[in-house]
């Protein structure tokens, strides 16, 4: 049967309320828009729900809500970075991401040709990451009760016996790693939003890390900690919440940590500091000093891990302080972020 | 430690861009607001992912982001309504329920009390409905960008062995069942946002109907061929959609569907049709004519099915029409709902 009387105008056309109703125009986005992008088995069941086999070891679940602006940024964009900050949730945990659920909360007036780029570009990230988007939900908010889109993915991985990764495992003596360069992320959409011209070429690192993390758990076994992505509030907002959870304090060598040149100036130009700003496609690894050489080893032979280093050792402190030893010879206290440097980077 | 200087001001304070920042603002939001509500020991993990067991079966996923305006409206608020669509779309699959992520998008501004009143209603729905709120996320947008507080629920559940509900089930001559009154949920939310006085015992269905559900399984057994619970759209489009998904006609009687007098007559004062009004504590299920007896009484032996009916009948039909019987003896065609008449109801 013939359902819509003519295809959905996707270079010329606007949501619109009627395309939250459930109704035709609804059933209309879906069925042209959506289903043909994330095309799988289980998004074709076409029911309420998505059905899938029973899997082997324990869950991993996490959630992100995608609020990022502007929609496009250099080297990614809302959709891409959906489905990476949901899959590096999932793969934090040591999880292998098997299926992704995806929410999408339009304002009306955003143009389809938008959508269908961000629908594309999140297709291809769920696919190049070997995960399925297996359904989804699409409500539309009246113009001026929402910011062109907003997605929340949630995702689903599994866990293999033995593997055991969690915030509250450091210990004293355990050896910090990064899996490469810091601040990417959020000064590429700073860069976007500031319009800054001289921090032109500096892309985003929104990546998908579970075949990092995959390595690392090969190369490091029991001896990997935690591992953890620092997202908003950057590596020292992450460091202080493992810090808190482990009850220990870090170490970190300032001279380590590697942070590229373009990303250094743009943040002295705004005011911050890099260890403070959004990163979506690195990873903080704790590992015993044992293990430490093979993690980082293992990371510098995997693309998404050139630029690994060690930048620093968990030590006892029952004040959980997170402190850096400058180049200088000085030392200063990496404390929480206070305040937003920078809003809606995420 | 004492992490933080002074106690999160529920009832005075308002969400503001910190508390999306990832910094020590929102990680207050978090375990003063968020964490005695949900408390559980999987959230208590405080990873950026929960670790759950083994489940004992395939998994059903589903999603909703909820979006309703106004967020509290006769019979619930937008806490308890996120939990029930979700544990529904589940059950619809015929799944236990287990467990729910939650993404809050808060807009600037927001009274931390209302925040606080929706979440302690979204942590009883979700203790009544027996799951565990087990991972979370928050993000903040500037005032104007978003509508006081949008959450995206993603719901986990496990179906039992033989279990086997789907859309694209019916066949001609399978009995249409509903478990109630039609249109509650939908009328409830617009005598609250049109101010109808004469409408102000309307109260909204919004109910997690799993244990329905598992009731109707136990009765009816591999007689059920499928249960989906008519929201946006209401009725006569998850007919349609059931009624193309099978390649089905379906035959109502008007008489016997069941909409309360108080809310026929709000439809009627608005020119709507209830039964193009969403509910959210209802389900459509079409069952074997020999079983057709037996899941009429399970439903109206459980609380949540007193006033189930048999509506109906499936039909060969190869136009896939959705018609009713008039009381007066015509018949008219009930179309996929087009345009939008009730805008952001859940």
């Amino acid at each position: 049967m013939k359902r819509f009387n003519r295809p959905l105008d996707i270079r010329h056309g606007h949501v619109d309320l009627t395309h939250g109703s459930g109704g035709r125009a609804m059933a209309q986005l879906v069925s042209e828009l959506f289903a043909p992008a994330f095309a799988n088995d289980y998004l074709a069941q076409g029911n309420d729900q998505a059905i899938v086999p029973r899997p082997a070891g324990r869950l991993a679940l996490a959630t992100d809500s995608h609020v990022i602006s502007p929609l496009f940024f250099p080297g990614g964009d809302i959709g891409s970075l959906a489905v990476h900050g949901t899959v590096n949730d999932l793969a934090m945990g040591g999880a292998q991401p098997l299926y992704l659920t995806a929410g999408f909360i339009l304002e009306e007036g955003l143009p389809l040709a938008t959508l269908h780029a961000i629908v594309q570009s999140m297709a291809a990230a769920a696919r190049a990451a070997g995960v399925s988007i297996v359904t989804g939900d699409t409500k539309v908010v009246e113009r001026g009760h929402g910011d062109g889109v907003f997605i929340s993915t949630t995702g689903v991985g599994v866990v293999a016996d033995g593997v055991q990764l969690s915030g509250d495992a450091a210990r004293a003596g355990d050896v910090i790693l990064v899996s490469g360069t810091l601040g990417d992320h959020g000064m590429a959409v700073m860069s976007q939003r500031e319009n800054l011209g001289f921090a032109s070429d500096i892309v985003s690192d929104s990546a998908a890390l579970h075949t990092l993390v995959a390595a690392l758990l090969q190369a490091a076994g029991l001896g990997l900690r935690l591992l953890r992505d620092p997202t908003r509030g950057g590596l020292a907002t992450t460091l202080n919440e493992i810090a808190q959870q482990s009850g220990v304090g870090m170490q970190l060598h300032e001279s380590a940590i590697p942070v590229r040149p373009a990303v250094r100036a743009a943040c002295e130009f705004l005011g911050l500091d890099p260890l403070y700003v959004a990163n979506e496609g690195k990873l903080i690894a704790i590992c015993a000093p044992e293990q430490a050489a093979a993690a980082l080893a293992a990371m510098r032979a995997h693309p998404l891990g050139a630029d690994a280093a060690v930048i620093g050792e968990v030590v006892a402190d029952s004040h959980q302080f997170v402190r850096v030893k400058t180049d200088f010879g000085g030392e200063r206290l990496l404390d929480w972020l206070s305040g937003e440097m920078l809003p809606r980077i995420c």
